[in-house]
């Protein structure tokens, strides 16, 4: 059987299959061994090869852009969107266009190559967050950014060819479209409700229980009930958040334990697949910033997008949520210390 | 330089590389040489293989589910959704949800294993679009579906693992979003300025001329200014047109022969490179089918999608529509007589 849901905050459809999912023996993996260490960019030593570092963790003493970091931001060197100049919107007959403008960054994660965000410890994964925390403050401060996505790709069919682990920071000169639909869906929610819609959900999976696979103190981490992908996950504060860069130490420290554990569970649930993970946060400069409760949403790539899903924006999900949280429940996680 | 563009429909931004487009070399594809012909299940003779067929262009005196046909449908085996039973909404705490009815059907395009579309010859491609009329007016009967989606993956990255060239209907319970989203995009524009948006773009199309690479009488076929993948294309009828499913004779033809020709002009561009296309028709059972301006969204699958378009619906199109234009408008197509 299937069952269509519908999701709360965008109005997403989705065809789950309930009582024939998929295991994760289903799904085919990409071999993740890392190849390209002799010429890699990010590793130590080559830090010339990128362009000049703009944050990073680092030993005491030690010189930007030269070796003794732990975490290092640099400018994307074939930047999707371009940091100079004014936005200049023009029509083109019918159509709105303007000049690409906005800041590309890359948060390398790690000096190791080959070393993986699953098995970092907790303070090499506090480190991260810190500094997605800084990226976001600091790029926050130029007023031509209205939103700032932090995302990270892992391995090919995720989309990178750069196997040293790394992020990516990109900032916009506008709202994009799904995270304009999410605070459009939750403040429709609140007006209607006078809640949050995703304190309502936590409050939900709290209740259901089936979907929930991890938690600590401070974060959930659940199989959304509407996922859009099998094994998609979402890590979010269990109380209402709505400022990702303001998190402090002991949230921080809490939010790296879950990401590194739920990350180490799927990779060894699924045989260490290929991912993408972005962080949807309030927007930036636009004034309407409290409402919105922060997460993160990670997905795995385990099957193809068909023309089914690209023609209708309408997911068929092969392992229900609920069958994936029990199988990452029973994933041992493997932690570093 | 890049671009934000801004679609006029539905509000999606686009980033796309005008100085720097990518070249058709630049993307890597698979090859698409037939391997499993021995254990078909699509092939002449095997017919029993399949659920029993719904609807087939045969040979006069033929016996349906024997050889004899020249395309053939027939029921899913494995349905994304069922045919049996109601709709029953419920909702699970906070949650909308109903049971997964529907229709999922395929039309196996010809007898000949591993023969591509683009290769096929005009009555060939004809006798496809005459059973997507066909499918598309039957399944309306059925008042519990509001939406016929038809589409067609081609190759492994666009989500087949059948390689026998075959098309896929499903009917759906509801209108699905990104359906939605043109629906409702298109009407707003018609209130604000009393005109269809998609006659609009056709207008606009041909008044810019370098975004059109083909057309016929009554057919264009364009790389759209607001692309979201790398040589996506659209064919649209050029006179305002909302029932597909009622195309005559000689529009059918026509039809036909620009879907052929483009697609030949696509494998030979780019190497034979994988690729879904959908059908974005008006729904059905509903009352407000008359407006929309039903068009073929032709989308090749040259990249993957990162945690960036996940996370954002945004999209970076790394050649853009205009250089996509000119190499396809380059291209021999290769007719089949």
């Amino acid at each position: 059987m299937t069952e269509l849901r519908r999701d709360p905050v965008i109005g997403q459809w989705v065809n789950v299959h309930t009582d024939d999912s998929f295991s994760p023996q289903h799904y085919e993996v990409e071999d993740q061994t890392p190849r390209h260490k002799a010429r890699c960019q990010f590793c130590p030593g080559r830090e010339h090869q990128t362009p000049p570092e703009v944050d990073a963790v680092r030993e005491r003493n030690s010189a930007p852009n030269g070796p003794g970091w732990t975490v290092r931001v640099v400018p994307n060197k074939f930047p999707a969107l371009k940091i100079e100049g004014g936005i200049d919107s023009v029509k083109q007959g019918m159509f709105d266009m303007s000049n690409g403008i906005g800041a590309h960054e890359v948060l390398i994660e790690t000096p190791e190559h080959g070393k993986n965000l699953a098995d970092f410890t907790e303070k090499e994964t506090a480190d991260v967050i810190r500094l997605y925390q800084n990226r976001l403050r600091d790029l926050t401060n130029d007023r031509r950014f209205k939103y700032i996505i932090i995302f990270k790709n892992y391995g090919e069919s995720a989309g990178t060819s750069v196997e040293h682990a790394h992020s990516q920071i990109i900032a916009l000169p506008m709202i994009p479209k799904y995270v304009l639909e999410k605070i459009e869906g939750a403040k429709a929610y609140y007006e209607q409700n006078k809640r949050c819609v995703f304190c309502d959900m936590v409050a939900q999976e709290h209740e259901d229980k089936e979907r929930i696979f991890s938690e600590n103190e401070d974060f959930v981490a659940f199989c959304p009930f509407v996922s859009r992908y099998a094994f998609e996950y979402w890590i979010m504060p269990k109380e209402h958040d709505s400022n990702f860069a303001q998190i402090n130490d002991k949230k921080r420290n809490a939010l790296a334990n879950i990401l590194r554990e739920t990350l180490s569970r799927l990779k060894n649930c699924l045989s260490d697949p290929s991912y993408n993970y972005y962080l949807h946060v309030a927007p930036v400069n636009t004034g309407g910033e409290e409402g919105f409760h922060w997460h993160i949403e990670i997905v795995p790539k385990l099957t193809r997008t068909s023309g089914f899903e690209l023609g209708t924006g309408f997911y068929v999900v092969r392992t229900s949520p609920e069958a994936a949280a029990g199988y990452l429940r029973g994933a041992r996680p493997k932690l570093a210390v």
